[in-house]
């Protein structure tokens, strides 16, 4: 394969395997409706089915990757029904934080306990049970995945942690009273929630499921996680200064969410008595306005936080590639992972 | 085995599943604690291991009994870890419905949500979350048990169906708003969230992990819908007429919370204009007091919902064990299968 025609591979790929995730989904929720044994549940897989829409498909598209490292096909239909499986935990994952964050929107659609609500029931209720759903429906489709029972078994170790850690991280994350500067608990939540749910165990568990040896999944866990820890801290800069209309993402949720991210905490261990009182006075408030997040802009700023985490993800994707390139990895599989470690390296500001 | 053996057997077998189940919880939580990738976790294994204390262990003994059904050894580890996986199940199943029930106590002890509150964090949060890794949990341990991938993987369809159906039950049982006098309904929360949850589908696991054909498979669900129902029918029974302090369990929480069962539609259905009149008052209100609960009772006994009641107990019972008596079920799971149906059997006031 020439060096253009892997790039323009590579290029297709994220889209191919995007869209044959999705019709896995559509497939299970279309089956799980016709055979359900109540006539509530129905309505309940249509609110899922909305709620899946519009999603990145990271964790297939990192899923796939790991399957191509280890010398998996591209386009088989056992990776992309995993991907389908781990995109359903995802959902009950979403499902379950905005329950938690008590956030109206996501993906500029309402969020689960919102549309669910009315009528008699409660709409917390009722999200909480399709999360639950989510979580289940995402086991029974991996369990269908079309490989010998021994790949599945293989992978299963990966996806156990994968869950343990992301149901980890989410608990760090609900806790809003640790110090603004502890940076050591914010890495610990990027590390569970994002570097290790999003990125490494996917990809590990698509190696595991195409049959991986052991330097090929510590490969996967040494690459990943750089990876995954560029990816949140990306996603913190932009929910700090990205423009809400291209990101899709709100410029002020994390700031009036208090959220405990590296960039706050840089922020804090390097700000001086202003920018000190600012962050005290301003961050976490839930009526933050337009100026107060402004004013937390600059301080921010000021710090120089925002530069050390733009050098934190460019030092990060940096290594990634360096092991990139010394790894056991097939040719085939090496731009897809260039270029999904490189959509974490964009900068935003 | 002489006669008297075989029942001493059946006697003595329930307790020493419920130690051997117990044993695989908490040698899994131990497990789970030391292996744990966040300091943030073992405090949660150790608030699950505190709510799982003290559980009938019903549907471990139901996914037992199917299993010696077809032709398993008494005391293996394998369905006991499974059984261990159900209780696990169960126990997520808990922590989410005290959720939306609010209900303060379990057990004698304070409900998740309850005992997590406090600190930084939401009792809410922090108990979805604990719910969600006691499902995780427990499909790990199952996918731990010590038999063939094949066996495991023809007891998923049944294990698939009964958590579906366990979400499907709950979620119409989170409705408050349809008719006291809507049967149809209540017997239909009855057959997904226990004649189906707690019986027949531990059943089908049991015996598919022992490697059953489709006929005593068959025979499970046929045997344990009717066994199930009675269960759930005597639990009401128990909850409008029963001793708290015999039962372990209030003796308004029903009628304050107006909970939709077979047993207050029968009552609706039958009642005359003063029935209904008292009915109305007060199933449902959450201030209800000794005066009112004791109104509701003579109401219901008035109807005769409750002898009604009793009797449909007694015919499911006896349909049980006229199938037993059929079934191509060998001769130590016979008294075992028996004994189960007859706990339900008991009257109870």
């Amino acid at each position: 394969m020439s060096a253009a025609g892997t790039v323009t591979a590579a290029g297709l790929w994220p889209g191919a395997v995007r869209d044959a995730v999705d019709a896995e989904i559509a497939a299970f929720l279309d089956r799980e409706a016709a055979a359900a044994p109540d006539p509530c549940l129905p309505p309940l897989v249509e609110v899922a089915r909305t709620f899946t829409g519009g999603g990145k498909r990271i964790r297939p598209l990192f899923c796939a990757a790991g399957w191509l490292a280890a010398g998996g096909a591209t386009g088989s239909p056992a990776i992309h029904r995993a991907g389908a499986a781990l995109e359903l935990f995802h959902t009950f994952a979403l499902i379950h934080d905005d329950i938690m964050d008590n956030s109206d929107t996501r993906r500029g659609r309402p969020t689960v306990h919102r549309a669910l609500g009315g009528g008699g029931r409660s709409g917390v209720s009722a999200a909480i049970l399709l999360g639950d759903l989510c979580l289940v429906w995402s086991d029974r489709l991996l369990a269908a995945v079309p490989l010998p029972p021994g790949r599945i078994a293989a992978a299963r170790p990966h996806l156990d942690a994968m869950r343990v850690e992301a149901v980890a991280g989410q608990y760090l994350d609900i806790d809003g009273t640790p110090e603004l500067g502890d940076l050591d608990r914010a890495w610990r939540v990027v590390r569970h929630k994002t570097a290790s749910y999003t990125v490494a165990r996917p990809l590990q568990i698509g190696a595991a499921l195409a049959g991986a040896r052991e330097p090929l999944l510590r490969f996967c866990a040494a690459f990943g996680r750089p990876v995954g820890e560029a990816f949140q801290l990306r996603d913190d800069l932009l929910g700090a200064f990205g423009d809400p209309a291209a990101t899709g993402k709100s410029s002020v949720d994390d700031f009036r969410g208090g959220k405990r991210t590296v960039l706050v905490a840089l922020a804090w261990r390097q700000a001086g008595p202003a920018e000190r009182r600012v962050l005290r006075a301003h961050y976490g408030r839930a009526d933050l306005d337009a100026a107060g997040a402004a004013e937390l802009r600059a301080a921010i700023r000021a710090t120089g936080a925002d530069t050390m985490t733009q050098d934190l993800i460019d030092r990060r994707i940096g290594h990634a590639l360096d092991l990139l390139a010394a790894a056991p990895v097939p040719e085939p599989a090496r731009p897809v992972l260039a270029a999904l470690a490189g959509t974490a390296t964009a900068r935003t500001h």
